[in-house]
């Protein structure tokens, strides 16, 4: 993969990344990752500070990490693309941002499901994009998504925090719900303003489409799967 | 090197590390450094929302998560020593919350400036009771101190803030005076709480020792090497 310094993609790159509208919705892909982990991070290293116990903020501190760790790897994939990381997150900072606001955890079992919750919808919406991607650009974007452990973590600590006080899952329950309709009302406002982007699923030359009837199954999928975890947690959807 | 259950260590340990209160004095050592890190991870997280540009968040960000990753090996080398290790860090939270208390930041440069002389305060202070210690411990405290670049950051940012108001210069150059004076309290406070680790600088069964007046010197190198940093930031000491 080389780039030139007109920021376009040499004749060695990947067919799909000699279609610049593809070239652009990667790389708009890839900003959203990135601002994505980085304000992750922020706010994990905001919610350990709710943690009871220094054993708990250590855990959820390595899950801010983990996030973080993330980025340069994502960073250096936007640069090869002729594009700059910090131009290419700016569009995305908006909705992140707002996403953050209106889900601010106010207590340690909100940001715990959030962390819990957030990454896991995070993830199953990348991995259900991989398959629409180029093959270098799908291993990066799948190499970030091993699970480390953390969800036993979180299990464990909300089903004890249940187990004490049995009016915790109502309110959780809740919580769960308004962390997936905050995400998807910020998907959709992004969806909206970058087309190129939202062109990716559609497909193009190398690269399979999806229509819309697999567009709604696509999200039936993301939202089956949030519906497994709430229930994992002891929380009913 | 094994661990009976007993919480002793075995017969296949170094030397030094049979004499109960070498042992002991190890993993206060490793526990403050374990605290210390967790700490400057919570600290700079927090500072990295003072900072002006996405940039440089993710540039004291990075510096964050590069405190926190050398955490699980020193926790590992605690747990191997067959002491747990949160047990080993409670001893040392006060005096580092009270460092940290004490020393807040007010501003972005402040920050900056906390972030990098802390930062290479606690590697200095490693790096000369490094040579007090069994060579696997010596080994893992001196791998946690690699320089990662980041000092050519914070020394770029400072002198341009200061380049742009000289004044800033006079306000740093006492914050700076004022770091170094409250991590000689707080380690005061601590040596005299924790005889094991002040009884490490004595020597001991296979290790070299130090006199009140090679400790003097000691202190003498680290406060230089202080000063050489104010100087290269463009502080005046």
């Amino acid at each position: 993969m080389t780039a030139s310094t007109d920021g376009q993609v040499g004749d060695d790159a990947p067919l799909a990344l000699q279609d610049p509208d593809y070239r652009e919705a990667v790389i708009d892909l890839l900003g959203a990752i990135a601002y994505g982990e980085i304000s992750a991070f922020e706010r994990l290293a905001e919610d350990a500070k709710l943690a009871p116990s220094l054993e708990d903020k250590v855990a959820v501190a390595s899950m801010a990490a983990r996030e973080f760790g993330k980025v340069a790897g994502i960073h250096a994939r936007i640069a090869e693309l002729g594009a700059d990381p910090f131009a290419a997150m700016a569009p995305f900072r908006g909705a992140i941002d707002r996403f953050h606001e209106h889900t601010a955890p106010s207590d340690w079992y909100e940001g715990l499901i959030k962390a819990y919750v957030g990454d896991a919808l995070a993830d199953d919406f990348y991995r259900e994009i991989a398959a629409y991607l180029d093959a270098t650009t799908r291993d990066l974007v799948v190499s970030s998504l091993e699970d480390s452990g953390h969800a036993a973590f979180v299990v464990d600590r909300v089903r004890a925090g249940i187990g004490a006080d049995p009016r915790l899952g109502g309110r959780l329950a809740l919580w769960g719900r308004r962390l997936m309709g905050e995400a998807l009302t910020q998907a959709q406002r992004v969806a909206a303003e970058r087309d190129a982007l939202t062109a990716l699923l559609a497909g193009g030359i190398d690269r399979p489409g999806l229509d819309l009837a697999a567009i709604g199954r696509m999200f039936a999928r993301i939202t089956e799967r949030h519906a497994e975890r709430m229930a994992e947690l002891g929380l009913a959807h």
